[in-house]
């Protein structure tokens, strides 16, 4: 396909980790000449214009969408929908329209309902794996994609130019990019990202609610907990999206999983000793394999 | 209480990361002359002898508990009531009897039940927090209970001074001493770590069960399935007898912990956005509390 992809106009609604991260990277890898910051946050956009991360503020939509390559939309992604109506009638139709949210069935049906065929032939959600449990501008860093996986999932009806143009771009901020449909996508991120949120929550607020003095109880606490809890610092906002954008496969993992918890349970009740013993080394040998297969 | 006990004479039966750490802190300390190996693995104590972790390894029992001012049980906790039964004969009656297991109601039944009376005036059943996934004498090291917590669990009939010496020991490693009771112990225990050692290695099973291929499943993986799971790379053998041990108290915690996330799933189910807003909020908020306290 030619030469990196380069950006004259990039328009970044949501200048957040995530889109302020994209922001950096491309600037260093030099493949963006202007950048455009939308958000609902003031004090986070002139932060952002302070520290390079963006080049204006956006006055309105029609003029920040105006001559624009392109438009990440890096917003919690309950709000993506309305953000989508939003800017779908200053929309030209060669702008190629892309995402970061954590799930992408919801995004797509809204991306049907909202935007004209000749905007979904530029449209390629994707989904960067990458993160940390802070957020907002000041904690956007250009090398957050180094080595990251980003997954992009294209609608039947997104041409192969617009798609291999948003593969090089995240591939020019370190990434590596895998491509799968949005069905697959949301039923691999329920079982390793929203699942593991989820339980991490309900450890925390399960010994909230069983003990009559939390700081003594957690006092001996050690790093066992603290690394199985650390996702449970992540934002209740973006994690209330996600688990509605992603709600059927959700049910279905934390199902699976309250059946699998209540098989070990048996097992313990039965003193079974010998299941017991099997339970925990099949798991362990899937983590070793795991770990051994990642270096 | 005066100086800081010393010891001419210590016996450590398991000499792996636990039993094998606090020989080479108390060394460090400069609190101990002579040290004696015991276990079931000889190449294991050969690595200790050579490597100054002991100075002698067992050539029996009998010979090995002669005039020891203190033996440390330090073998996984289903093995303790065994070797408890196997020394009670040769142990004299000032020799103070510790141990490191991660559950202490069920040892202290079975002192109750192999040791005289005598015995039991010295019988000082601790809990080190401290460890890693890792065992054996090649992963003990000096440091490792540095600012760790030590929770020593003494019987009615534990005479003070017995605790006293145990504590000041367990201090010269570097270790914070609380006291609490053995029904303490086990619910804090359960709590904070055998229910989410639980939970992680029911996780690793939930995906092994829930994917044709496992390893393309977790190409896509973050950090955060990662640290939520490195727990469940920990010893099944050791987990199974920590679970047979405090199984009353765990059955009630996965209990409790089977309700509060079938209050989340109720949520989700009815796509209840502000009331999963706020159970993340309030788990988060617990988190942080946690971590601004605990520095």
């Amino acid at each position: 396909m030619g030469n990196t992809a380069t950006l004259t106009k990039l328009v970044i609604i949501g200048v957040g980790l995530i889109g302020g991260s994209f922001a950096l990277a491309l600037r260093n890898a030099g493949l963006v000449k202007h950048i455009v910051g939308i958000g609902r946050s003031q004090q986070n956009l002139h932060y952002a214009l302070a520290h390079g991360i963006i080049d204006e503020i956006a006055i309105d939509l029609a003029t920040a969408l105006h001559n624009a390559d392109m438009v990440l939309l890096a917003m919690p992604v309950g709000q993506t929908a309305h953000v989508m109506a939003q800017i779908a009638t200053h929309l030209q139709a060669n702008t190629i329209i892309t995402d970061a949210g954590s799930t992408k069935q919801e995004i797509i049906a809204a991306a049907r309902h909202l935007l004209p065929m000749q905007n979904r032939h530029h449209f390629v959600p994707g989904h960067p794996i990458a993160g940390t449990e802070e957020s907002g501008a000041h904690a956007a860093q250009a090398t957050l994609y180094a080595s990251k996986h980003v997954i992009l999932t294209p609608l039947p009806e997104t041409s192969t130019d617009a798609t291999e143009k948003v593969c090089q771009l995240w591939q020019a901020c370190g990434a590596q990019v895998s491509i799968m449909s949005a069905d697959e996508h949301d039923q691999v991120l329920a079982a390793t990202s929203h699942l593991p949120h989820i339980l991490a929550f309900t450890m925390m607020n399960h010994l909230r609610h069983n003990s009559s003095d939390l700081a003594h109880l957690l006092h001996f606490a050690g790093s066992g907990l603290r690394d199985f809890t650390r996702i449970a610092s992540s934002s209740p906002e973006m994690w209330r999206d996600i688990c509605l954008t992603n709600r059927e496969i959700l049910l279905q993992q934390i199902d699976k999983y309250l059946y699998e918890l209540k098989l070990l349970r048996e097992s313990l009740e039965k003193n079974d000793g010998n299941t017991l013993e099997e339970i925990f080394s099949q798991a362990q040998h899937a983590r070793k394999k795991w770990l051994k297969n990642s270096h």
